[in-house]
C-alpha cells in the first residue's frame, strides 16, 4: 500500500468519484494516517490543510462517503476513490459536487441547484 | 477566472476525466501560467513539479488532451478538466489511465491490459 507522500509535504490528492454517475464529488488531500483510516473504516477521511486535523467526510453533516473502490497512478502520489455518496450532496456550499461552477467565456457560472440547504445541514459549521 | 493557488505554492491540482467515459485519467498540477495556456490553447497544459517546466500533454507521445469543459471547487483551488483524449492512452506507463491499480487486500493490483506500448510512443522520454 506504499503511497509517495514526500511531493506534497505529507499529502496526497484524492478524488472523490460517484460510483454510480461517474461525477466528480470533490478533491481532498490525505496524509499517510488518513489514507489508513479511510482503508480501515470504509469511509473516507482526510486531512484539512486550514485544520491541520484528520476529518471524516460527514462527521458533522452525516454525508459520508462509503468507499468501494481506491486506485492509484503510475508514480503513486494520487488517488481515486470510487464511493457511495450518503445524503442529498457532498459540498458544503450545499450542492451535489463541489465542482457546481464551469468556465464560460472566462467567468466561472453556477451550472446547477444546490440539492440541499447547508444551513441546515451544518448549522453554520463547514 | 480566479483560482486560489496560494494553498499548494502556486499550483492547483487538475483531474483530467474523459468527457466519453466518465473516467479519471490523471490527475496532474498547473500553475497559473499552465492553466492561462490550457484555456487559451483548448489543450490540457500541466505545470511538470520535478521538471519545473510546463508541459502540453501528449507534446512527445501526441496522446494530446482536447478540453472540452473546465470546472471548479467551491474553495477555487481545484479543477476538473473534462476532455477528449487524443490516442490510445493518456499514462506514460502504458495503459488508457493512469489509475490503474487498484486496491486488493492491501495490495495495489494492476487490473487492466496496456493499449499501447510506451517505448514506441515515448522512445525512452516521459
Amino acid at each position: 500500500m506504499k503511497l509517495d507522500f514526500g511531493k506534497l509535504g505529507g499529502l496526497v490528492p484524492a478524488v472523490i468519484q460517484d460510483q454510480a454517475t461517474g461525477r466528480v464529488l470533490m478533491l481532498g488531500f490525505m496524509n499517510e494516517e488518513a489514507f489508513r483510516k479511510t482503508v480501515e473504516t470504509g469511509l473516507a477521511t482526510f486531512y484539512s490543510r486550514s485544520r491541520n486535523k484528520l476529518w471524516t467526510k460527514g462527521e458533522t453533516s452525516g454525508h459520508r462517503l462509503v468507499v468501494k473502490e481506491i486506485s492509484t497512478d503510475c508514480d503513486q502520489d494520487s488517488l481515486v476513490l470510487r464511493v457511495e455518496p450518503l445524503g442529498p450532496g457532498v459540498c458544503h456550499e450545499g450542492y451535489q459536487s463541489c465542482f457546481y461552477r464551469t468556465l464560460k467565456d472566462g467567468e466561472w457560472v453556477v451550472v446547477e441547484n444546490r440539492t440541499y440547504d447547508p444551513g441546515l445541514a451544518y448549522g453554520g459549521q463547514k
